[in-house]
């Protein structure tokens, strides 16, 4: 058998160890990846994305914690993918969300993972995207996806969950309303952490307001979900938007375990409401158009940089000498491949 | 005259105004930019790109202003480009930047121009890139790219750059220790500013070190800078690595223009080095294939979602029913184009 049948058939029986190594092919793109990836997919039909993010400081990872607590009540597998900030040079990613997590290590029903950001030729999203099929594929009934919210690469890994959560805290500074502004748009849900400090009320009014905006009309809690009607929702991203879902915007404690119950629940409608209603439909659709796009563009380049590769490194000289510009060299690329 | 031929003529002309419709025709990828970019291509040559990056907080935009002064003061025509974590769908960027900037509004040979982190096909990276070459065929004999050290995309934006300008802070905090991983492998100058604060010397002293650990031999200052062997850099991202150049760390109080100087004499030996060493060489020539790879990747797609359109619509559609694997699905796709 080779490798590449051994880790798959390991995955399948849910071996932790194959799915480590799993995780580690898809991760760094080796040879096979592709080819296990595609073995792998009807297994990891049905599995809910979620992604969870917000600023440093927030409590991302407590609240991530207490979700995988209470998933693990309802007797959920899941898995957690943490996408750290750090390096694409070296290969490793922090401990921290680990130490954080070690609750969870020891139980068998939950996988954690961290990703670092490389440079990979598909980026980050691609690759999250991967991992989370993988764990999907050994059987995680949910896989949450932490990640920084700033940056475009990180608001682009939202966009492979089905369920984005967005954390917010009081008094988490104003440095950060740029990076709202794009996780307006991104939020499925918002939830308002550490309730229990000052402005925390002011925080959740505030949220409302933006979005009341923005045209995505906030409701007051889960029970404010249902029976409104539908909102305007300005996308320049996506087709098909978030159109007869109203984001809600709700309060916890995570450190204390409080409004956690309340919070998956309204995570739940949302993916409930993706499955059944046309909008949500059309949103998954224009989910896997938008990874289709992404995963020909990581192909496309792989192959003809492959192909190409003794004259990419020749233009690249002359180019360097200001001999050509690139923008002749990739017609002269394009050309080659028969694509002008 | 075209609308293109008459904003090319008006950017080779220095006309501001068509600067601006340049640059926005090349972040928003108007049809005819590249012909655009290609046409400006000569003109943009021998320009010297400095990328300035940090966390928040650090002082990233006063520094960035000091230095515009200390160029203009030396008669050089500068533009910045001010990379914004705003929103991807918003289309806008923050003011931020430009009032703290003001000073250097009403200056004819300064331009600045924020770009919205957008969700282009081509990235971030590529974007500023050819804003920085719009900017460089109008006359900038400099320009300065700032943008926040957190996220993939923006260490991405670092690799456009010439010479890689990282900030620091005494007591900028824990929480970017990840980043700094990524940052400690960008930077060909560190600099310490708010120098006059309590625990400047051990965040100096802290970046030697950990210079040192990663085996990029940081200096004392501009003095340290030659006379020493050739450090090994360990590097994944680009073949052609700072080897046989010394990254200096060195310390400024951009509010009160202290060691700014200094900081400009350092950059500008980095760049000199860039040019006429064979290690500098090699790097020029690596950027270059690099900015090809991206463009190649960024017009491949480009192509093949225009060509193939309506097939990728029909497969998005089969694969969101879990009737067929995205792998597969893009197999087929470049199949039908005739490149598997």
């Amino acid at each position: 058998m080779s490798a590449e049948n051994e880790v798959l058939a390991g995955v399948l029986a849910g071996d932790m160890r194959a799915v480590a190594r799993a995780c580690r092919m898809v991760d760094e793109r080796w040879p096979g990846h592709l080819e296990l990836l595609a073995a792998l997919f009807s297994r990891s039909r049905g599995s809910w994305w979620i992604g969870i993010t917000g600023a440093p400081g927030v409590g991302k990872s407590t609240l991530t914690s207490r979700l995988v607590q209470h998933l693990r009540a309802q007797d959920q597998r899941v898995a957690v993918v943490a996408v750290d900030p750090s390096s694409p040079f070296s290969g490793g990613a922090l401990l921290g969300d680990r130490i954080r997590m070690q609750a969870h290590w020891a139980d068998p029903e939950v996988f954690i993972r961290s990703l670092a950001t490389r440079g990979a030729l598909g980026g980050l999203s691609r690759t999250t995207a991967d991992v989370a099929r993988v764990l999907s594929a050994w059987g995680a009934e949910v896989v949450l996806i932490e990640t920084v919210g700033v940056g475009q690469d990180e608001l682009e890994v939202m966009q492979v969950a089905h369920t984005t959560l967005v954390i917010q805290a009081p008094g988490a500074g104003d440095d950060l309303q740029a990076a709202k502004a794009g996780l307006l748009e991104c939020a499925d849900v918002f939830v308002v952490n550490k309730a229990d400090l000052p402005g925390a009320d002011s925080a959740a009014q505030h949220l409302r307001g933006m979005l009341a905006l923005t045209g995505v009309t906030g409701g007051s809690g889960p029970g404010a979900l249902a029976g409104h009607g539908a909102a305007a929702r300005p996308s320049t991203m996506s087709e098909a938007s978030n159109e007869g879902w109203e984001v809600p915007v709700l309060s916890c404690v995570a450190q204390r375990d409080e409004g956690i119950a309340e919070l998956l629940g309204a995570l739940r409608q949302h993916f409930s409401w993706l499955s059944t209603s046309a909008t949500g439909q059309a949103r998954r659709v224009e989910r896997s158009r938008r990874e289709l796009v992404a995963l020909l563009r990581e192909r496309l380049s792989a192959v003809l940089v492959e192909r190409q590769e003794s004259q990419i490194a020749q233009l690249a000289e002359r180019v360097s000498r200001g001999e050509l510009d690139p923008y002749a060299a990739v017609q002269t690329l394009l050309g080659s491949a028969g694509l002008v």
